[in-house]
């Protein structure tokens, strides 16, 4: 019950006719070195990718004195009972990072936030992807002062000069979902805020102040404790919005399990959704597909984030030149039915489409 | 905007109160040390869970000289181009593994098929989950060479007296998938097998062949090539079962896109799902619950594998006697409208249930 192995490891010269480049460029897209452009770089790689050319091995990296080895950490929750694997963000970013790092010759290897101060300084790998870094990071400044290359997956709250990171475009986002409320006839869209320190509730929050201000529309803004357990929280932040005179047509939630937290809350307060309340969050969560109602849902696109992280650290580990540092990605929208206002029927009795 | 940081690390007293043993059992059960049933090491652990518990650092296995590192590698397509990570059950069992590594304070590194000997033979690291190795797989052999301590996650094709591993109880899973069938009337069950020297589809067939004969049914196989793409080539396996005389009524899948690949081949052959065959695969793809009609599942249950296959690994770098060196999780049946037989109206027309 045996099988014959057809598929051989495509050369380099294959790479290169698929992507109408020289061996040379291919080996610089690669291993990440010479100067080349954005776009060239990529169709090397999206080459490569679909003749299966795999790097033989990390020996290159090796040769250099390196390890091989890329680390990635998440410490936005310290060492709190969050296990953020179980969150499809986190989930989806980790597997992305993995594949990519993988495709490119290199080991990923994962590390629990409650590592030592002598294990983060002493652990041998060429760099590492720190998730969503909390302000004045305690593991943040012991890479620094261990000098190995980093890029975080988010904006670190304390900018400086050479952060490399990756991001998805939160204002683009922000303006997607509001825009896409207003379109469904929203007019007094509340924001329910988590407060925690790292970045991203804080962008959420100003890109939400500033397309209220440009419209002119209310800035209705609950916010509520994210740690430890942000539903109780949350449900009790939207209840309040909801008591609110006059009350608010649309509610928006920044984490994964918000859409069911306003659902709950809007239950609790005999509210009609999409009737009375427009509902949607920011998730990658695909249970949304079948809540009732189904949830409309900005993706962040951890997919896409996971694999630019990895690029742009091979990129710093390699001291590559003329790389941007400093990454956007664009969100993209999934509208459902808890943002599609009732139609109304010609004999007045209202309706809703799935 | 900060939040006010109340939650503490739990205190081997509060875990060793909540599981009802001694300190000296929680720290035993944490370490994989010491002689406990495993009935208490997962009561501990399960409390430490509820807890929020996690092990300071790996500090502890840095003493005794250990890295703190588990890797995990899947050598199952070699140098083939398969992103094994896109495949749903290799996507949960290595999250489920990332979070049991680090529960117990262990970083995981995922490494490439691709690596060369001498990264197999010299990357730091206590001990590897090796997933679905093949028949003469070269990094098992690389890896007993090196002596380091070896779990694998599928039993090995060639048995040897010191393997470890932990798998899923594939009997007992077809048993429940074939039991259903009977149940919902097939009397001619058909399996679409591929043929790969990975011990997986090998079991499978074996406990295929000897439920047939029990019960007294005939078995009806068709073989296809799993490499490089079992697309096209299990559509025509299924497309040569439909053409038998007579026709199987019921076919199973065993790979994770099998079920997609029958749909697709009994509705080029204008065969109605249930209707005239039922349908059903061996997978973790959630997409089943909204194909045409969804597709009835059985689940290996990669997260329980992910999680014992760590907790076995840490016990075999420990040394620990008197462990279960293999060990079986069960699998779990999800009926879907595939597999059940339209019900007749009393008119006579045929209609099936949701």
């Amino acid at each position: 019950m045996t099988i014959s192995r057809v598929w051989r490891r495509p050369t380099l010269g294959a790479v290169a006719a698929r992507a109408g480049v020289s061996t040379a460029t291919v080996s610089n897209a690669l291993n990440g070195t010479g100067r080349l452009s954005e776009a060239t770089r990529q169709r090397v790689l999206a080459a490569a990718r679909e003749l299966g050319h795999a790097p033989a091995s990390t020996a290159r990296a090796l040769a250099r004195g390196g390890t091989g080895v890329l680390g990635l950490t998440t410490t936005t929750y310290g060492d709190l009972p969050v296990s953020y694997i179980e969150i499809p963000y986190y989930a989806q970013l980790t597997l992305s990072a993995m594949a990519a790092a993988h495709e490119r010759g290199y080991m990923l290897m994962v590390m629990p936030s409650s590592l030592s101060p002598w294990t983060w300084l002493n652990t041998p790998m060429d760099g590492v992807i720190h998730v969503e870094p909390r302000a004045d990071d305690p593991v943040c400044s012991l890479l620094r002062e261990r000098g190995i290359p980093m890029v975080s997956e988010g904006r670190p709250s304390q900018p400086c000069w050479d952060d490399a990171w990756v991001d998805t475009d939160h204002e683009a986002g922000m303006r997607l979902l509001l825009d896409h409320l207003a379109e469904s006839g929203a007019r007094r869209i509340a924001l329910s805020q988590p407060l925690h320190d790292d970045a991203y509730p804080i962008l959420i929050g100003r890109a939400y102040a500033s397309w209220c201000a440009e419209r002119g529309m209310p800035a209705l803004v609950e916010e509520y404790a994210a740690l430890p357990d942000y539903f109780t929280s949350e449900r009790d932040a939207v209840g309040r919005l909801l008591a609110r005179d006059p009350r608010p047509d649309a509610v928006i939630g920044v984490y994964s399990d918000s859409g069911h937290n306003i659902l709950a809350a809007a239950r609790h307060h005999g509210i009609r959704v999409p009737q009375d309340l427009l509902v949607a969050c920011i998730s990658e969560d695909p249970d949304y597909a079948t809540t009732t109602p189904p949830v409309t849902t900005l993706s962040l696109r951890p997919d896409r984030v996971g694999a630019e992280v990895v690029d742009l650290l091979i990129a710093v580990i390699n001291a590559r030149s003329g790389v941007e540092r400093r990454r956007l990605v664009q969100p993209v929208l999934l509208p459902r039915r808890s943002t599609r206002r009732a139609a109304r029927r010609r004999n007045g009795t209202p309706t809703s489409t799935p």
